[in-house]
């Protein structure tokens, strides 16, 4: 085990109707001038956006608005909330979506006091000072309203980068299971996906004697396994989208990958896809990461065989301990392709032909980058060779 | 799942030699004058208290001391805390040691700024405000590190009481498994029951849909079952005694507790006897837990079976869930004697005749206490008798 700082300071209110809580969580937290940051119209029609204001009126908060934040959140709106906030004299940051919008309100708390770019954060800068951020999540993915991240797309040449910092970690987060039961079923998996890519990309590891990490990651898979299927075929399933959304935050505050060596290849070669397409970034980890798996199992096959016995309860093949890893990855990529994931470029709506645009875009060059395997240029040419053929 | 608020702002610094970074942390979570609290000879022989204290020193940060912290900490040593700290205008309480040393600590923290008897918040009372507390933990046990528990021993009559609250939780908790590779094997035994003791205690409930907290009580279960044979046969095993701290946190924050009903009559029926006795109270649990489990399991036999496979590797009696329910009870005594546990009255040094009087001052009445079985008195002096008279 290696040593570790965890510092996970994010007060969670989970349960129905929480965010009739928000106004009485600003305060505690120290707000007065809040900007209520959002996505599209889901956040409006469900009244959700209305019962927030709600609260926050109760309290006397006054608040700005500011919504349109997309998918793959864009740079030039973040500039936009920037200027905002400054003006309206904001001091928190109230975030009434998924990752996207938490990411987005994070740069933004970011940008507020400090005097240059903000992508500069996005660039390897640490922030001295960041405004404080709320959450009300509405879907269970990216596992932001519990984490020091955030990832945004630069629009002029489609960079998608991330930052980290505990200044951002959220004050609170609101997380009503309720909220995610009119989430359809591919937004669902697409989560699902990415909640579990969060772990896999901790559980991976060269970092010995970590019994604990190891097994707090396979709760979380475990759990995912038999909660997805669920969701899936009910949507409107409480517990069950209560058992991912939690699962969803564990996954990603880092309890479940301190003291460990991480390999985040996944989501790097991931967000060229995304970035590219416009995909949702769980359906591009769907088609991504059991190719990576079958790129490097090699190198540790023990690992990868205990994740396909300890989490997909497959028999250990002792002569063969490799034959045990590979039936792992079947089983996790046929896993994804029955809660409705794509698995392969052309499901996903992806070119083969695009795969030196998506390397080179990347960036690697002539280095190495990953902290399992580290992959060369031409090996993550490979992973998308793999991912593109793929099938069930 | 219940609805549930989980807040666990402790800044954990883990790994070899990071009491160093004390005056740092105390700077940082805003102490100026700080009381250096601890127990016996231990922290002052191993150096420990000096490396604390130049670590302070190194900040400028001024500090009085008290030592003599006992297990089964007592009020009288409390009222003596809180009297220094006004006289001495501390603002930062640093308790150095295990949960006792931690525990007492809280209950200062607590008393400074109340004007009546701290005793009222181990009477039901909440605070309304309390000093921060750091931690430096020697101990792999109480937890009390990560929680917002302590529990104080009343010396006029050996009252055993609790209180909670998030305002107790520490600022920060500086972990360094290498001070607990000196700690006795009964002494570290004891620790380990301890921490398995909090995962049962919350582990078994009547709350249905918690796949992830179950999930993730056995992930730490399942550590324990592997790390602690370990350090019993080698106490200087790092990479074990790193995993077994972090359990140890982990079991005690309350994220493997999170939304589910729990009960909590193990812990309180054992005080009795830490109180009278004056024995561990690793080793009461090590007495009480199985015995407390044999009188309730038919209540919910699936969920002691699945414990008995998940955790102890039983396979399951599909015909007879009772029967491996009681296997897994009966492996988890079995492992408690081959670390060294008591496992009955004899061994702990208790006396069968002392039930009644261990039952009257456990104080139920004609009441019945508990989440998953309400007990009687007359159960409990029946969970008694079970210890009493228990064997491998």
């Amino acid at each position: 085990m290696n040593d570790f700082q965890f510092y996970s300071p994010t007060e969670f209110v989970f349960g129905k109707d929480t965010e009739a809580q928000v106004g009485t969580l600003v305060k505690k937290h120290g707000g007065t001038k809040v900007l209520l940051h959002y996505g599209g119209q889901s956040a409006i029609r469900s009244g959700l956006l209305d019962r927030v204001k709600r609260s926050l009126s109760e309290k006397d908060i006054p608040f700005a608005e500011l919504g349109g934040v997309k998918p793959n959140p864009r740079d030039t709106l973040v500039y936009e909330g920037i200027e905002l906030c400054r003006r309206e004299n904001v001091d928190f940051l109230l975030a009434v979506g998924g990752g996207s919008v938490i990411d987005s309100a994070k740069a933004i708390a970011m940008g507020v006091p400090y005097e240059g770019d903000f992508w500069d954060f996005y660039s390897g800068k640490s922030p001295a000072a960041a405004l404080p951020v709320g959450t009300v999540l509405t879907i269970a993915a990216a596992g932001s309203e519990g984490s020091g991240d955030s990832v945004i797309t630069k629009e002029d040449g489609g960079l998608k980068r991330g930052a980290g910092s505990d200044l951002i970690r959220p004050k609170f987060s609101v997380l009503d299971p309720a909220l995610t039961c009119t989430l359809p079923p591919y937004q669902t998996a697409c989560g699902a996906t990415d909640i579990m890519a969060h772990v896999f990309e901790r559980y991976f590891t060269n970092t010995t004697e970590v019994e604990l990490t190891d097994r707090l990651c396979e709760a979380v898979l475990l759990t995912m396994v038999r909660e997805t299927p669920r969701v899936i075929t009910e949507p409107d399933n409480y517990q069950a989208r209560a058992n991912i959304m939690w699962a969803g935050t564990v996954a990603h505050t880092n309890i479940v990958g301190v003291g460990r060596d991480q390999d985040w290849n996944s989501h790097g070669i991931e967000h060229e896809l995304s970035a590219l397409y416009d995909c949702a970034h769980g359906a591009g980890l769907a088609v991504i990461m059991p190719a990576w798996m079958e790129f490097v199992y090699k190198h540790d096959p023990l690992r990868f065989a205990q994740a396909a016995v300890r989490v997909w309860g497959c028999q250990m093949d002792f002569e063969n301990p490799e034959v045990t890893a590979l039936e792992g990855i079947r089983r996790f990529r046929q896993f994804l392709h029955s809660i409705g994931m794509p698995v392969n470029f052309a499901e996903l709506g992806a070119q083969e032909e695009d795969i030196p645009r998506l390397v080179e875009k990347h960036g690697v060059g002539t280095g190495k980058t990953g902290g399992f395997v580290a992959l060369s240029a031409e090996d993550i040419a490979e992973i998308y060779r793999i991912a593109a053929r793929a099938s069930v």
